[in-house]
């Protein structure tokens, strides 16, 4: 059991529960761990609920890659509460609820004062393996071993440690709920490359490959934006039931019988290609596939799924010339976590964006491992991990 | 000597002087032809001036394509008079003077009805070697083999025929200038690419990769739309005295002495990279290079360049995802022909777009091959061909 922590906690380690992760594509190890004090511009926050996402399935996997660096704590979708605050940390104090992100939104540099870009240049997106400001981490084992930080959240710990450029405060007034801090990753995600990125016009025609949380989101912002026609593509037939409810109107199997590729099925049915095609996979080759059936003149190819490291985007130099498509990616659906997050959160209350129904499982943090595996089975949309005493 | 024709030969075949592609890489031939009256929908044109671009450099060498296909009359950026035109065709009539254009503009389908889009879907842009709407030549030698067509302008030649969806009327009281023809092809390109498609905004900074007349004409664009940085890269350094008068502020020099690539010299200068990016070679590697130093977040690059059959453009699927960049094709700028040259040559009566410092040499029709001479030497920015009796 982790030690209970009361307000006498500050400024000292915390002895908490972790699910490590010490070996790739093993189960995660739930175990004592230490939790140092934040340092300065950093906040500690107790998670409340945390959530499973590909990426971390992702670099759970990888073996062969400088990414992969074990023990690591995963984790990166989440909402949680502020235990305590390090030194010049204003924004927040103890007791707010918070949900972190994997992007930093620093509000001082050129990107994030921009409207334009949502990649803060000060704390830039990396494949760090410690807290962004210092390059050191927050977490060590019994033996005093460091554990690593991922994507600079690592919310599969009771408590963790997160700089407060990838914190955005929510509104006392707003309920904590268990959807909610899937705001954190893949449903802004998926929303914010229809609404913020593709920009999409009401009445256009909408295609999405890849059916998981990050491609019902995306369905979600087009349906929220006015598209008219929302084609998912995926090679599981049974996505296209859960997908009405999130306003896909036609379904395309990919790889399927007639030996016609996706991208022609979806040229043929749109007379010339959709106005907006997103890539929600991660393979390069779907990529192509996207690209191939956006329509001439104005399509755009939004990038949103996470490759393999290496992978590389091949296009005939034909094509990009004289088609006029645009190709575009996007990290967080462009979204800009802390003035973005509190907007689709009011639209969540407000029952304008579906949230709660991309919750379709929930476990105790003992069984975080569960988790894992109905992800992996293609059984859940998110499954919620619900921390002690929630 | 071509016949001299007046009044009656509308409905009649005209003979009169081609130059006639025979062979790749050969000299072109001066021969009588016979241009046979134009069908419905065509209009027959006396060509008053042409210039030579680089396809029509590209297309003169190519030998191992389908594309390449001989006898044929090269020529696509002209101006000139109509001499009659063939059933339904009522937007213009013979005295007019006219920029037939690689480009359709019906009007009529959903591509040219929409501010979006500039590639006619009656209409489609391909590699064609007949008149658009009937697939056929309206061109034969005196043996009576046909000729073929190309880029449905064949402007190397004292008449040619035109489909209507081509051919942008020019308003009566502007003057037959040397330069408006240019506005037929790489001028109207470059500006149209930087006002158009990349939408360039006050204050920013743009790179041009290769500074040929498309480059330069990029350059006088993102001078219009009031870009305050605008850096251009070739391989001749001479080029950036000539840039200079087309708003160019900065040159790097591509495959420098420092073994630098010229996108690591641009992020670099710029401090992260160009707002806007430019290919106007028309090679793989240099998208590549162009997107690598288009700015993060923001970056647009767009490419204008006309590559080799087959190429491929590679790019990683992390630099897609994790960059917020954006990569454009387009052709002819983005520009629908018969409403945006009218505008471009307003401007240019007007003072503010340059046009005449774009015409470096002019030869008369029968010295044709000096003009390949002349761009192939890199001598050049555009070398105007005036026909008989200018």
């Amino acid at each position: 059991m982790a030690e209970k922590v009361s307000g006498g906690s500050k400024g000292k380690p915390i002895r908490c529960r972790g699910a490590v992760c010490r070996r790739p594509s093993e189960p995660l190890v739930i175990e004592e761990i230490i939790v140092a004090p934040p340092m300065p511009h950093e906040v500690r926050i107790r998670i409340i609920y945390t959530s499973l996402c590909h990426s971390d399935l992702l670099f759970w996997k990888i073996k062969d890659f400088a990414a992969a660096m074990f023990p690591r704590i995963l984790g990166h979708e989440a909402i949680g509460v502020v235990e305590s605050v390090g030194e010049d940390v204003n924004e927040v104090s103890e007791g707010d609820t918070v949900i972190p992100t994997f992007m930093a939104d620093c509000g001082e540099c050129g990107d994030c004062k921009s409207p334009k870009s949502n990649l803060c240049s000060k704390l830039p997106f990396k494949s760090s393996h410690f807290m962004p400001r210092y390059e050191t981490s927050r977490f060590t084992d019994l033996n005093g071993e460091a554990i690593y930080h991922f994507l600079y959240v690592s919310s599969f710990s009771e408590y963790t440690v997160v700089d407060i450029a990838h914190v955005t405060k929510i509104d006392s007034g707003i309920p904590l709920t268990k959807a909610a801090g899937l705001l954190g990753c893949g449903v802004s995600t998926g929303v914010g490359a229809a609404w913020r990125t593709a920009n999409v016009e009401p009445g256009s025609t909408v295609a999405i490959f890849g059916l998981g949380s990050i491609g019902l989101a995306v369905a979600e912002g087009a349906r929220l934006c006015g598209a008219t026609r929302i084609i998912g593509v995926d090679v599981n037939e049974d996505k296209f039931e859960v997908g009405k409810k999130f306003g896909l109107t036609d379904f395309v199997k990919a790889a399927n019988s007639e030996n016609k590729s996706a991208s022609e099925v979806i040229i043929e049915m749109t007379d010339g290609g959709a106005d907006y095609c997103f890539e929600c996979v991660g393979m390069a080759s779907v990529v192509q596939e996207a690209y191939a059936c956006c329509r001439k003149g104005w399509g755009k190819t939004i990038v949103l799924g996470v490759d393999k490291p290496g992978s590389q985007v091949t296009i005939s130099s034909r094509d990009i010339l004289t088609t006029g498509k645009s190709l575009i990616g996007v990290l967080f659906g462009g979204l800009k976590p802390k003035s973005d997050i509190p907007t689709l959160l009011n639209r969540y209350i407000n029952k304008e964006l579906q949230l709660d129904e991309f919750v379709t499982h929930e476990v105790p943090f003992e069984d975080i491992n569960k988790a894992f595996d109905l992800l992996i089975e293609g059984k859940c949309l998110r499954c919620v991990i619900c921390m002690n005493d929630q």
